[in-house]
């Protein structure tokens, strides 16, 4: 599967943590890392948050906490609580246990550590074999513009004042990432996209997921050097994205939300797209733009979906088990 | 008692939150104001922490945590187990109720906001109607020489690593307060002193809580002028300070640990030193010291016995009651 290279799974939160749960149950996660999104990242309370690679982390721990799924099982929120007593910020919920890992991160970076070096030790604290990458070391921020009404049109804002302050509720009229031109790759990270067996692009999306971990210099040529080598799964199943605003973003900022959309935005990117048997009918005009069409059953609702999801990603065929 | 004007209780955390409790019984706590020591704060897991603050408000709102002595009541420690899981820094405990203080406070001061302007914003979140203010809004941070043996001998550290981390159990060669010279007194700090109508130095560790607050340029001259006006409590009683290590700084840094030492540091500073009840018999020498020596039960075990020190500091004489 794969030979026994490295596996780059280009990587946003959610979808990119349920693929990875799926293909370290069927190769040896010491072959895996993720290179994660740090355009979510957010400054609050004065800590630093890194969302796309907590959910990571506590997805492949087993302690995503499965009411929310975000933050960690057996959550309480007394700070929360003692932070609302004040008026202070509480849209951005932070429970206690997730809190110390915020804490620690961010006591690590003061004291000079990079956030690649402080990534790691939260991963093998919680003796997950994987690595966790995150793409650049630098600040790197999605910055939306929204294209509400009011106050709100032309307004931009963090990712994290669009997504969870305004729960992906206005229009957006464009999205930058703000510090990507000065930003520099993470040590190692087109190194490793160089000798990597295989290139996954995971079901996250495109336009605030995955598209922030291109944008660091060097990273989109360095997938689309290795285009043969790298299959995409698209995010977009029967013309909907399963979790998030991925399909609404596709159409405000001018794609089409069908897996031919996705198809036209990572032609340059992959020779593969994996999509799911609803989008069967498209496969001809997928590969008409370019790709080789891979359908697969892909929502990844049970680890054995999952598994299968990621046997046919690092084949690069449908899954026959 | 001290007519109606404003009362200022020179203050560091414990001992003068016990004060201030007492005070707010017998007179109405509009008049009151803390002038807090800030040179026990520290900057921890990238939060601002401001322990005499904290303690004292948690003291007035009656949510202090009897168990410990500081932080709050029916509090979990969810997040400090995270941070130690991440074998992070967990010497300084940060419970989940507390923690919302430290979050508030670093986001509004990098927001902008003074420490003077957030303090007052949390005494009034907590219902209270004293004012506490920080003696300055400027960084100033007692550091602590230490006199152990090997590498210990000579050591400098913040005051936290002196006291909670190394459980002031190491002795002490040296105190220096980091930043005093160039700090400002907080706005309005001087007029304050100049129009009290009682100046109040709490019962707390001269050396390394009132000491910082005169520190700031301009505080010690402003207490001296109004010396008439000055009633201090002894933090040591028949030789022993109640809590902390006031009495082995004393010896340390050339001190004699009783009210006359006391009584010769506060000399200057103000006409009478309130002692107790058990140190009577050396009243005639504090007198020879230039101050005169009111003597009083000034052990605050209890809610009324605070009141009834308050009183004898209010009106500089025994209580009658």
């Amino acid at each position: 599967m794969a030979g026994s290279s490295d596996i780059v799974v280009v990587s946003g939160g959610v979808g990119a943590a349920r693929m990875l749960s799926g293909i370290v149950q069927v190769v040896d996660p010491d072959r895996v890392t993720a290179l994660v999104n740090v355009g979510d990242d957010l400054e609050l309370h004065g800590l630093r948050i890194s969302p796309d690679l907590d959910t990571i982390t506590y997805t492949l721990a087993g302690e995503i906490n499965p009411e929310t799924g975000w933050g960690l099982r057996g959550e309480s929120w007394q700070a929360m609580d003692s932070v609302k007593r004040y008026g202070g910020i509480s849209w951005f919920g932070l429970g206690d246990r997730d809190l110390g890992t915020h804490l620690y991160r961010t006591q690590r970076v003061a004291e000079g550590a990079t956030l690649s070096e402080v990534t790691a030790e939260i991963v093998a604290a919680w003796g997950l074999d994987l690595r966790l990458q995150p793409v650049t070391d630098d600040r790197l921020r999605t910055m939306v513009t929204l294209d509400g009404e009011g106050d709100e049109a032309g307004l931009e804002v963090s990712f994290q004042e669009y997504f969870v302050q305004r729960q992906h509720g206005v229009p957006v009229r464009s999205v930058r990432f703000d510090g990507a031109a000065s930003a520099s790759p993470a040590p190692g990270v087109l190194d490793l996209l160089g000798r990597a067996g295989r290139i996954v692009i995971a079901p996250s999306n495109p336009i605030v997921s995955i598209d922030p971990v291109l944008a660091v210099p060097g990273v989109r040529a360095a997938v689309e050097a290795r285009r043969d080598d790298v299959v995409a799964v698209s995010p977009i199943i029967a013309g909907s994205a399963l979790k998030g605003p991925a399909d609404r973003l596709l159409v405000e900022l001018g794609h089409e939300a069908t897996v031919l959309g996705i198809a036209r935005l990572y032609a340059p990117l992959a020779a593969t797209l994996v999509i799911d048997e609803a989008d069967a009918a498209l496969a001809d005009l997928v590969e008409a733009e370019g790709l080789r069409a891979v359908v697969a059953p892909s929502v990844m609702k049970t680890p054995e979906l999952a598994a299968g999801l990621a046997r046919v990603v690092l084949d690069g065929r449908e899954d026959e088990a």
